[in-house]
């Protein structure tokens, strides 16, 4: 099966032609997102247009075309339902009528969290299971769940894709959501600098002298600063937290982490991993944790099971 | 639709005879379960049919007979998975094919804290609402969560009943499910005798002379105990918290509380629905807060609704 896919995010999109597990051809526009979506939609045509000539593929031979958005989404009737100051217009734009008189082709939209996850599922490390929880870890941090292979929406599009958004400390930090102590708010790469700067000792730290990101604070960790080792070690106790947070919500077989910082994945995986087996409630056996495998690549690739997923009730 | 149902508790189980949203007919019997459910189906088979009799059914005009466990069990097979300490041997035991033999009726099986929302969405607080969350406030904290019309299960029928056991204290108290900080261990019968003992003042309150319940502090609370007030009002933050994470995780309109702590409804759903609309991540509007109202009577009239359910993917 082939599609074209459309990977939106906020400075750029990424315009690909792919086939089953396979990205054929692709194309990266620079965007900025406070210009609205309606006048991107002529830059993706085009971008398209070029990756798909560059793989040797005629567009109408494909079975369609499925974009991954950074906001909330409707799924069935392929429409944004809310953004998050990016691409504010897209809420009123008819983009499967777009996808329709531009490429005759059927349109599909996503969440990228959600996205992300349907790609790992069928293209990475999610391989083999079909009850999943991915986690984002960056400025954000982003969350996806498929329960017995289907991708958990709910009524307003909501569910699943919050799993940033637990509170782990109920008495903890305000977070951008609204609520208190968030892992995100905890743990995510906006909060650290707060978070840090928190720990007592930060001024005499070697964080003290640069920009406080998790790749700094995992350097200076693993040189022996103490306070990074203290930020450090209490990100790593709210991501296990949140995960057994995840497990006890939505029963999946596997937790997928991505993001940037899973550079670290040789620290944050065994501690994680090791957390849950001893903390989360799961008779049946124990919880996989591992590393997303596609990188930027996972959300293109969930363009596939996407076009072909039939839509239930849940 | 008429059906035989059985609500099966620790130390007694309910028998009736139910026809759509009404119970006909019904009868106690007083169980120990330690004593296994082998010994117990005997008494189900009498039980259920005295009932009958007192309801003018006779039983094979039934359309199918509904138990309520208190444990995990498979829906979709009709097996018990595993349970507690209470009924043990339930597991190997064949119940469709005891329902078969017996009243020659199909047979359903459902977790207790799943048929209670079943009941309520079917004959109570939850009527005309398909996204629900519902919590019973206890010894422990039950949870169950209906997703679009039909209930999250997961792939080892976990999903959405573990919802007392979201960590919102990662630095808290140790849960007998093996977890730290869960809304249970913060905040539910068992855990409120040692809440309030930690709390500064503890043994110069009036809570000091007596069994430390929900009832006590709610009561030492409403006349002014200071002690009282503090443990009360961490409980209710802790289940305001916890509503949030299942917002956030499951996308309801609605969250319901039941258990018996909820003779303070006036005291505790405003609080809830105040700290949830201030606090949870809804764009599409507010989530309702209200009280169970069928009490006792809701996992029978899940019955029904059990019944009549189509098995889907989740």
């Amino acid at each position: 099966m082939k599609a074209l896919a459309i990977d939106l995010g906020g400075t750029h999109a990424t315009c690909a032609v792919v086939r089953d597990g396979e990205i054929l051809a692709s194309r990266v526009i620079d965007l900025d997102c406070t210009n609205g979506l309606a006048s991107a939609l002529p830059l993706f045509s085009s971008a398209l247009r070029e990756a798909a000539q560059n793989a040797g593929v005629e567009t109408h031979t494909c079975d369609g075309l499925a974009l991954s958005f950074c906001g909330l989404v409707d799924a069935r009737t392929g429409r944004v339902v809310s953004t998050n100051k990016k691409y504010d217009d897209a809420v009123g734009i008819d983009l499967p009528a777009w996808s329709c008189k531009e490429f005759g082709l059927p349109f599909r939209i996503e969440n990228d969290a959600r996205m992300a996850l349907l790609g790992e599922w069928y293209a990475g490390g999610g391989r083999g299971y079909d009850n999943i929880v991915m986690f984002t870890l960056g400025t954000g941090i982003g969350g996806a769940a498929m329960v017995e292979g289907r991708l958990l929406r709910g009524k307003h599009f909501q569910a699943g894709c919050l799993g940033g958004h637990f509170p782990v400390l109920f008495t903890g930090r305000k977070c951008t959501c609204g609520n208190v102590g968030c892992a995100e708010a905890e743990a995510s790469g906006w909060a650290i600098p707060e978070v840090a700067r928190a720990t007592p000792g930060f001024e005499s730290s070697t964080l003290a002298a640069g920009e406080v990101t998790f790749k700094a604070v995992f350097q200076a960790a693993a040189a022996g600063d103490p306070v990074a080792v203290t930020v450090r070690d209490r990100c790593l106790h709210v991501w296990a937290a949140n995960s057994v947070a995840a497990i006890h919500a939505y029963d999946p077989e596997l937790i997928i982490f991505g993001g940037g910082v899973m550079k670290s994945a040789d620290v944050i995986l065994p501690y994680v991993e090791r957390f849950v087996h001893e903390h989360a409630w799961t008779p049946w056996g124990k919880v996989a944790v591992r590393s997303a495998e596609l990188a930027n690549n996972a959300a293109l690739l969930g363009a596939v099971p996407l076009l072909t997923e039939k839509f239930g009730s849940c």
